[in-house]
């Protein structure tokens, strides 16, 4: 037999997301990336590529250009990982509208994901471990539209409620990497802060708002093509029952706080997004947040407080937004953090780029910035 | 609120299975398994219960009488996870056509399941690391109808063609546990028989030969309905792929060996079930089988060659059988490997009955038999 | 043979220290410490029971009135492990000038100790672990008295000289508990305060600054029954090596921070103690001091300012100690650090008091507390 | 400064042994190793050298030629580690009297060992895990002559007593891990054959019959330089309290299958000597030895029966050792294991030679090997 190189392409798993136009040349593959139900997002692909072992492989994913943020691409360099337990970045390039990662695989599979991904799998196994801590209480809020159940653990003596959701974009996995990283710290016995705050908080955290487009490896919708995160002001069983029995559970716990935990595709930062929008905030509000924030970045330079969205202006809020909904509900310290999808530009690793490693650093800063903050929330 | 307690019941992940006909009532849920693809097949099941901690839970699977093998649920007890790493088994009885799971959990959730899951990210991670031990190939065989890579390995520098199957019957997931186990030790370079093994042989290894009924919760069959253990004689690409790839990849390499691997509803033993009835089986290919079967039972004495099947009339094998085409078609030492649902009745283990964890040591020991019969194959 | 039960007590392996004066009776077992050399100090003991399990066990040491310190009795709690990994306290009552120890063990073995061990295997363990992380560079100073390496760690790009020493007085095992705790953390690579004190700083890391005390069970001495703390006046190759090559190699590296570990056997407290006493000490100084304890008890509330050592007066300071000597000698902020051997009594906890986790977790905090007076080093 | 290189050379640790002659030049480091008490015996040596990373050291063992076993030089090669956990092989070459070790670290700091050393921490750590396991009971036979305790574990239902010994010449560290390795599998309630053994047989298990010599550093002798093999026939607690201690236990225990486990210096194989001398040794004990080498052969390769030491003529056996002693005092199967310091020449591995995971597997393999003759015992 002469021997043909032939590629296997593969992506029916979790999160799983590209479409194979050509595989017959390694060195110009032709993908797609599926869009997300509704057709109107998409820019998150996970998938296997076998038999390319020692071939200098050229990936061509040719819709980069129509993805929901093309600003996404240009020095984004994809993750890959041999084993799914280590993710390391490969060259990529953004030229003519196509996104190409060229990478000469070392073994016989590589997975390609345009981050580490957080399977089903992994968030059942976080939740299992978390619930035997003492103290814990895990429970469903409810089903999504594709019947998954929709977890909440909670956990603390404290009076003062703080609300911690990851994932409202299910593409953004880094969120449920910062969110394990911070119940790790916060269920260590030996953690003294965190045993602090488990006195004074109460806290409600929610890892995965939207297993359903996590599973389908969507970017930014759930199964009914609904962005969560335009959801909050009228959230329905019907479209958004994600937001639905959060929205309802925060009402019956009250908020005093809310991080609100997201990827953003194009700035090469971690930042915190406030809502300087609401209209009527209190001004100790925004004092709050400030000092939330140069707690973050004193405790774990991987943040910082320079680049960032522009602010809104007062009562210019988007309050179908979770943090604006819920700053302005419950005149509460109401926070979005990004975290890039490409790598910290202020403290960049060519080996791993940004990383579960670090998100899940970074989720162990978040008690330190809580801790400035929580006495007074 | 008045404290009614509501128990959450969710099967929305890897291999889950179940329908909930009534959870009104911790102490008489009623459910039923959800059928394979066709509608001829059910018993596996996989369910998440939330909200029972502390309360005597009642599970009943109300429509346990109609299962393929109603054999199966006497003296059969469910098994349970909190952390869905550690299985155990909870009381369980058969009563009056019903399965009953009479269990107060000890935490918030608790996964039930027909035997512990192997699910299709551990199955990726076993692939994934198991494909950069030294001399390991990895490749897909192609694709299955719901788009899922089946995946072998190959490993080994003998000339002598031998081949590991395992989970033809999705819901066996011990298979895959066996199979697991067995590549562990395969690849352990500090062990010398296995180092001896691999200078003999070349192995073919499939860990899951359908990974679609696996992942929907099937028992039985594929995502066509299709029981591939009926295939063998004319497998296809529209109804049994999966077969029809193997076998193709079979007659390239040519097999001197094969062991597919199963688990057994009703018998309460490991056992191994040959290919008597093949018509003109060479004498020595049974002989072999002796030698291979009283190898196993001496290094696992989980294992037993007292109970099993009854055995074939000659020229009465069943053709559209793996063991039974494979015997007859490469005139090789062809064997089924049975475990069961329910327990060793020889050394039963209260804790866990049959587990991972035996699947695994039954996985160790295959490799002691087949080093009794590698020279004669 | 009638059934009179005999224990085994023995104390031949690292840092061992006791002596059986009477093992007849499980009920009124009579230990004695054995002094360090020189017969001036004694508190540190470790131990093993054997034969015990089940048994009421009343361990009595005799000669606790005359040790070292004996305010640090009342309130103390043994610590003890069935495996030598987990540590936990056992009930412990000071009476009548003797330590008493109850304590039914559930196995055969048990060890006890003043706190839990850091063995010469350990320390070999850290050194060899840390040695291969990028950056770090591991070298002998010289040998002790015993023949012992003292071991030095040094890693960071910077050009400000950090040091930490640890372990001046053997007995203090929780010294190098948090010094393994600080670089876990410090050689992170996902810790982006780590990463930027390794670019601000030239970190110097003693371990154990007396591993022949260690190793032979004492106290607060080396092989000569020198106390290393009073030696940095005038240490000699003869009676103080470890200081005598240590303070040669600062005065070589300079020095601009100095934090020194120790235990503290009386307070139940962690706590700074500084170097008031020092003549000429610029005031900047003493307030980086303010600074790093405040970002200290911030990050880590098992640390607190309020309770420590009486200041020495300005002028007063003792110059034979390592604190002093370096604030004078280098104009630098130079800390004790003191851990309890007891628990801190501001959170408390009953299963292991204070612990190698905690002292770990502070051991993490102290770049926290670095990082905040980093630039004005 | 001129960078003259210095090389740090230490041995002041658990089994360490070396004497530095001359270190002033790396490529021509001269060092003795220290014979044990007695003067009579040495070939062990364990040292650390520091400060020779990306240097082409030669480190010249110059007593060699007159070491223990001369034939143990030639084709042996070092073993070092830089972490201490990973043992790797090095050139090294006898040249005229003198061992050669020719190796260029790749660290500061590398161990280099005669082969991967078992210490006492580990061996109590070993205790400490096997004793919490269940039907586990672990006590101290006495104390040996420098104070160390002579560990015994004990476990199984079964009424046939069954010794197992090892390391009577502390320099053959490849003893305890065998031990190590066999414990594993016996305590691993998932392992089959192990749970039929527990309910056949009683196990009595020294992991250590020579602490003394082991943490000294000695290659054959106890702290009094008393070869303990050469102590059965008259033990006595001044010279021999191992022996004395532990025969005594067999003779309350009975003994009906004795395994002494040793590393042999100059043959490059594992094989077993038998009681052959033993003058009126029943013939089924000599076929029961022929069964469990035959099984031992079968289960792990890396054992063989071809080469080993000629056999003693009948009536000619020294009684002074174990294997001899304890065949003619309870006419039971009492064998010798040897394992080489060099490597198994039938299966050698550049990397690693004969190393700690296969002496691991080789323990687990002599449960296989029991099991043959179990019920004959």
């Amino acid at each position: 037999m002469v021997g043909v190189m032939t590629l296997s392409i593969d992506a029916k798993f979790d999160s799983g997301n590209i479409e194979v136009l050509d595989a017959s040349s390694p060195s110009k593959v032709r993908l797609a990336i599926r869009p997300d139900v509704g057709d109107e997002h998409y820019q998150w692909f996970h998938f296997r590529v076998g038999g390319g072992k020692g071939t200098a492989l050229r990936l061509v994913i040719t819709n980069a250009k129509g993805a929901s943020y093309e600003g996404g691409w240009p020095d984004y360099r994809a993750c890959a990982s041999y084993d799914r337990e280590h993710w390391f970045r490969v060259p990529t390039s953004y030229e003519e509208g196509e996104l190409v990662i060229a990478h000469t695989p070392e073994h016989d599979f590589v997975w390609y994901a345009y981050f580490a991904p957080y399977s089903h799998e992994r968030h059942q196994a976080l939740i299992g471990r978390m619930q035997s801590r003492p103290g814990v209480h895990a429970e469903s809020l409810g089903q999504t539209l594709d019947g998954h159940s929709l977890d909440l653990l909670t956990v603390g003596q404290g009076e003062t409620p703080v609300w911690i959701i990851a994932r409202q974009h299910p593409g953004e996995s880094m969120a449920e990497w910062l969110v394990e990283g911070m119940l790790e710290r916060l269920l260590d016995p030996d953690d003294a802060l965190a045993r602090t705050l488990l006195a004074q908080l109460r806290f409600h955290v929610v890892p995965n708002m939207n297993p359903d487009g996590a599973v389908r490896g969507h970017l930014r919708t759930n199964a009914a093509g609904a962005n969560l995160n335009r959801e909050w002001e009228s959230p329905s069983m019907e479209r958004s029952p994600e937001v639905f029995l959060t929205r309802a559970r925060m009402d019956r716990t009250g908020l005093r706080f809310c991080l609100d935990v997201h990827g953003d595709e194009a700035l090469p930062y971690n930042f915190i997004a406030g809502s300087d929008g609401v209209a009527d905030l209190h001004e100790e509000v925004l004092r709050l947040r400030d000092v939330y924030c140069a707690a973050l970045e004193r405790s774990c330079p991987d943040f910082q407080n320079e680049h960032g969205y522009p602010r809104s202006a007062k009562g210019k809020a988007n309050l179908t937004m979770a943090t604006n909904q819920l700053a302005e509900r419950f005149q509460a310290l109401s926070m979005t953090l990004e975290m890039p999808f490409k790598d910290n530009a202020r403290a960049p690793r060519l080996d791993v780029g940004w990383s579960p490693g670090r998100c899940k650093c970074l989720g162990h800063a978040q008690l330190d910035a809580l801790a400035a903050v929580a006495a007074r929330l």
